[in-house]
């Protein structure tokens, strides 16, 4: 049994096999595969496409999806072990984990951190708490990580560009006004330099340096795969020649979860925003993000409303990314 | 492609093609002709009978209904265009609907105005907004006006009266303890006049007038159909007769956004309530409403009890009405 | 037609059938036996299993399941009759069920008591009220009992001891750090009396008994059974022999809706813990709860974690029990 919790413990090849799955049920998306089958969706944050992708996908595919959301319409659950349950939540993750895994042949959760200890939240505490206790697969709906993002964003980017080896991939930061999860950011890391692209991370300085364990992945993918790793605090420079430009806002991690300090740095870079004149300097650059996207915050109207914007179409292909996901997950 | 964002754009032989196919969809109920389709269903407001009959609706015809709440478990959204995004919203109804465009075949929105300035609310700026950016049909679950409500309202006239036309339909204010949306009160102005119906509008004074493009609208509508239209303070003079007493409570206009005022208006019709002393001034006249129905406020509970009360009735018809506006905008 | 609001209702002969078409049904989960037929869920307070079991049942079964949440997403519902609807509740009991009757086959719904008055909560008014207006059976989803939980336990019980007449089944009163509900205690004691076990209720002090009509049915039924009631104080006492051990928190009755003041008799008994040693001393007993338990609260991780827990199995045979009572109700 194999759980869907990174792409950093899928080979290429395997998520390469995900991505013509994907393809085909892009072609051919109403099918009867999952009959009688059904996923548990734990949302213990908002979504809109997550949600909609995979409850839409599971029924596509003739299955059942329950949305649960712990500590809102389902009782609040401890993730850590050997605790005394004296505080607010009513059920261990044990249970959790053991009932669901009784009702339902798939587990996804969506478990942001916490923003408070960084140290602990790098090690994703929750999902794999969930998946010890599981005796189904667990499939990662974004904790520190974002792998059904990942995999939607590379259908895209060989949908629009076809080999994407050493073509220029540039992850920047851009202003938010919060100091958001890291996650969707250290996920392209991770697929970019899995598939062997030439991934530049343009970040204000050093404080919105990722963790080192994406950092480090990512050169460690790109030397395997033929691609390279760059870290600048250069605009310019970055966005030069840019074949894809990926948008993500985060917080500065060495402030993390303590958002007033961490504003002092933050106010001085809102133009970091992804416009149409930083675009005029790339090679025809595609440009994308994740969604949701603050206009005129992340990105101006003009870049979203591009013909180089393919947001929308990184959006849609979460359906048909994640319907794979769940048949390969079931060997089906 | 359609939309069905106000009854006032459909022509009443439209109208009339959807009560039959509703009519036989109430025969014939589980279909599979939606098989595969589907519907995402955004709730800004609470609902209990459109959410269960659109959710069920679909189902039935064989189709998956998604239920989204944004702002609660999905993103808030901003619905103007141009707009710095740095406030609440983490997402715009550009991508909303750009996005539930590539997932799902129709879309429905409940979105009732926001009781502060109904020189902006009156142009029903949510939904057009959703409209225009989307790709698929959008369906009208309440906003200024409740059009579905009008289709099962007139369903269950037709099914109670046989022909409508030139039938006493009183439209009654109700007492209230709050301003409410005018949308249903709007809409049962559209419905009856354009059906050629004699409608009264019985209010309290001329502030709980409704809206003059409703008004007006009624006019023009039962001008063309061969019925008419006028508005009474006077309850006695509005209630004889009548062959329907349709009642809501809804906010005076020109104190709309200022509940405090209102009050002072409004608490001096209390006796506005449907009782059985009033309705014995009918002419064995039917009573409905909308629901939810606060009792003994807004109606007596010997109305709501009582053999000539049809809103049981109108409520199960927004089910066979709906199945029939699917299928009408999916061409199915 | 019949309603599930209490197995006390049901004879032992029905409550049998159930069980044995629940084994059938854990054999063979997918069926199309409910095609077309849907359930509405009303759920005014938190669930997990419930909620899960339910929605995911009768859609293996191959019918619609509509989850609502009345003060949350759905109208707010006032239950009491002849009520000037003057407060918060939108909406009449009677509507809601006349309206879901005219939509569904089947209603839900879960409403805890409200922690006021026991005096009132006692007569089960929230469910009596929508039985009395609903025109489709009612299923009991835990009020002031839980008979879905009894039928689970139930089947959980036959499936590890075989003949459960006579064997010793221990209702242990626990640590919790606020005064739950007794629904699921009542129901221990209705169903392991009607199966003729032989009953001891496990409580720190007579403040801590439960409710006379449940006791009463209980020394009732395990009369007509061939069983035996009793009620005991003495922790080693009630453990020694037991075949079964059934754990449950609960408020003194005495002190109900004064939770303040019950604190003073509940933080003496900390030690009504189920644990290890404790269980050591029953006859190789099994260990279940209905769910969601706090650990290290209610009961230790060494037992939650036993060979003995059968919590997890009970959780389970809740989907299979409420199939099956679906398809009974239906005729199905």
């Amino acid at each position: 049994m194999q759980h869907f919790l990174s792409t950093a413990d899928w080979t290429q090849e395997q998520l390469d096999g995900l991505l013509r799955l994907a393809a085909d049920l892009k072609q051919d998306p109403i099918q009867d595969r999952l009959r009688g089958k059904s996923i548990a969706l734990l949302f213990l944050n908002p979504s809109m496409r997550t949600r909609t992708s995979f409850d839409l996908g599971m029924q596509q595919l003739g299955g059942i999806a329950i949305v649960l959301q712990p500590g809102k319409d389902a009782w609040g659950v401890e993730f850590k072990s050997g605790v005394v349950m004296d505080a607010d939540a009513e059920e261990h993750v044990a249970e959790v984990a053991g009932v669901l895994s009784r009702y339902c042949d798939l587990i996804g959760i969506r478990a942001f951190p916490l923003f408070q200890d960084w140290a602990e939240d790098r090690n994703d505490p929750v999902i794999r708490a969930l998946a010890k206790h599981a005796s189904v697969p667990i499939i990662n709906m974004e904790t520190i990580v974002h792998p059904c993002q990942e995999l939607a964003l590379m259908m895209t980017l060989r949908e629009k560009l076809g080999e994407v080896r050493n073509r220029k991939f540039v992850l920047t930061w851009t202003w938010h006004p919060r100091p958001l999860n890291t996650a969707v950011a250290n996920s392209a890391l991770l697929i970019a330099s899995k598939f062997g692209m030439d991934v530049t991370l343009l970040c204000p300085e050093d404080a919105y340096r990722l963790d080192s364990r994406f950092e480090s992945a990512a050169r460690d993918f790109t030397d395997q795969a033929g691609g390279s790793f760059q870290v600048t605090h250069d605009i310019e420079a970055a966005y030069s020649d840019a074949d894809v430009v990926y948008a993500k806002s985060w917080g500065a991690l060495p402030f993390y979860g303590r958002p007033d300090e961490e504003w002092e740095l933050r106010r001085k870079y809102r133009h970091f925003i992804v416009d149409e004149k930083k675009m005029a300097l790339t090679n025809k650059g595609i440009f994308s993000h994740c969604l949701p996207l603050r206009r005129n915050v992340k990105a101006t109207d003009g870049v979203m409303d591009s013909d180089y914007c393919v947001a929308m179409d990184e959006a849609e292909n979460r359906l048909h990314v994640q319907k794979a996901v769940m048949l390969n997950l079931l060997g089906l």
